[in-house]
């Protein structure tokens, strides 16, 4: 068995970071991606820091294994090339703003009609349509507007940022599972869809909790701090060197957690149900750190794990990256460069298939069009 | 055309969030979702509050359009009709404890044996591979673990939980990734694979800009508030009436955001570039202040819209859930109950694709084991 999308070439002529990051999951299925640039300065993130020998880390983990053409599309020589390239690709990718792509001549309409297969798959800040789709957006500007970073952060202080650009990276993702569904769909109807995703759809569809809670009260939940709003106990809490988590989600769980603390809280009526403990839930956290307080969190982790309580500590992002587990399940890969020696360290793919090489490496990130030849010579081969 | 999931059945026998968000979203495109809980209480969120008229909103806005059927797959007559289920099934998701399956005598191997075109999703905390396979996790231990708490939060403060379980959600999200992507597969090769999913994996995959930080300076970043590490002015300022988000992501926007607000700033070395503003980020969101303090949000979004220049308000989920860009996309459905009238309201589909409807409402959440009758007359039918 090969990779699962092996057979696909990919268009991508998105930039920054929700097509990047859906491009790079196709490649790491297997895709064929060539990454179409404009001339000059290509891709934005190519000037984002941090750098090491003059190249952005950030372009180079997004970028890996990815082909690289400038093309001007205004130009009638790019233009022969791309349709030469667009006659080859199974998948179109880009997050222009709307209406773009139709001035170029390249809109979905025209696209469909000239090649039926063609998938067409488009991100953008609020979409191909209602009042604000030409608006700009960047990440910041939908997890504010969606309601995340309203649901974010502590109580009575400003809201916070989500860390990661869960923005660009929910909508990247979304569009890539439309066009996975589109390429399933198309080898029963021989024909492609245009799919149409905007960052901002994307964090309302992950707000779960707080949608049903607005749906059903009429009140919209504030920001919780660093515990579950309807879970408790579901949250930080200090050990004698610094603050772990516990996650004890149900009535049997929350018993075990009472026995490894020696708490006698279990058949309390303030704590037997999570309703009670949510009640209680101020006054639960500080009987329960009474105890955590007095050793350290490495013992009370191990102890929660023996009694299979949901518990772990608070890593930053380096001790995440040499956790055991997250290094025995491949997720730390090193992204080569041209000469094939180990040049940046990136997050590995999540998605663990049967019958997939999962490669300790990824292939360079390309300089700017520094495929157009090997592209060429593709184009020159027959179709396969 | 149809929708493009429409001629696959799914039997689901996960439960909380990560597994039954991506099998709402495989319904939304279409799937024939058989939600089999286990016989009692069913699904966890069957008893997760808020409750209307006795139904949870939390599972009724996650399985919605589903089908349930109460099985004890250690029963001898529960188990024969599975096996009839199975024949039927193009996928099976599981969020079980890795080995459960397995002592069931549904493990990977032995399904693909009987059913070669079956594919396999399963998300849990950690894999099925590694030192940590067996341990429990909620959202918030994998948040914890991951990385994502250290860099969301306020400097110098305690890290913060992310508002919404995205713990569970890019782990369900990555899960159909590789489930669509196996669906394409089998199509030219007949044969169904596993797909192995962790939580934890999950976290670390969307770190980006943190992971790109750490692997070049060795220093992981810490929390950066309600700013953007590395792109200045990308933050929340002070209006008149309150905060709301200006997110300038290059030299052209900030020019142009500088032309709005009358300062006279784009040249001046110490803002003209990307890095100085960074560098003098404190400063220049204080130099913005001074202007913005003075008059309402509503105006300089206006204003700066009109510009092109990325900005908006920070909304609470109640605004997000009535903005008329939200519902011109038809973001707010109704979930309707089993006599057809709306009974809650949820996010939509994100995903739009050209040739499938995008309905107002979904089909009802099932009662547990309600749908047993016409499970078994949809087995008596030949297959399709």
């Amino acid at each position: 068995m090969t990779a699962p999308l092996a057979p696909i070439t990919v268009l991508d002529l998105t930039h920054v970071l929700a097509g990047p990051f859906a491009s790079m999951t196709m490649a790491d299925l297997g895709a064929h991606v060539i990454k179409v640039e404009r001339p000059g300065s290509g891709d934005d993130t190519r000037s984002f820091p941090p750098f090491k020998a003059d190249k952005s880390a950030y372009f180079a983990t997004l970028n890996r294994g990815k082909q690289s053409v400038a093309l001007d599309l205004k130009a009638d020589a790019d233009r022969a090339l791309f349709d030469r390239l667009l006659e080859r690709a199974d998948v179109i990718l880009e997050n222009y703003r709307p209406g773009t792509m139709e001035k170029l001549g390249y809109g979905w309409e025209t696209l469909h009609a000239r090649y039926p297969r063609l998938i067409y798959g488009a991100v953008s800040g609020f979409g191909h349509t209602g009042p604000d789709a030409l608006r700009p957006a960047y990440d910041m500007v939908v997890q504010a507007r969606g309601g995340v970073m309203s649901i974010t952060g502590e109580k009575d202080r400003e809201p916070v940022r989500v860390g990661a650009s869960i923005g660009d990276i929910i909508a990247g993702m979304y569009m890539l599972q439309g066009v996975l569904a589109a390429l399933y769909d198309r080898e029963r109807t021989g024909l492609g869809r245009k799919v149409d995703v905007a960052m901002l759809d994307g964090q309302l569809a992950i707000l779960e909790h707080a949608v049903a809670i607005t749906s059903v009260t009429g009140t919209p939940p504030g920001p919780s701090g660093a515990r579950h709003p309807s879970i408790t106990p579901f949250e930080t809490y200090h050990a004698a060197d610094g603050l772990f988590v516990i996650a004890a989600g149900n009535d049997a769980l929350f018993a075990r957690l009472c026995d490894v603390l020696g708490l006698p809280l279990a058949e309390d009526p303030r704590f037997a149900t999570n309703p009670a403990r949510c009640e209680n839930a101020r006054m639960l956290k500080r009987l329960i750190e009474a105890v955590t307080i007095d050793q350290p969190k490495a013992q009370w982790i191990e102890r929660l794990v023996a009694a299979g309580v949901p518990t772990g500590p608070i890593q930053n992002v380096a001790e995440a990256m040499r956790d055991p587990q997250i290094l025995a399940r491949n997720m730390v890969v090193d992204v080569l460069d041209a000469a094939g020696k180990p040049a940046f360290t990136a997050a590995g793919n999540p998605i663990k298939i049967s019958g997939m090489e999962d490669p300790k490496t990824r292939g360079p990130a390309p300089d700017l069009d520094g495929d157009r030849a090997a592209i060429l010579d593709w184009l020159a081969r027959d179709a396969s």
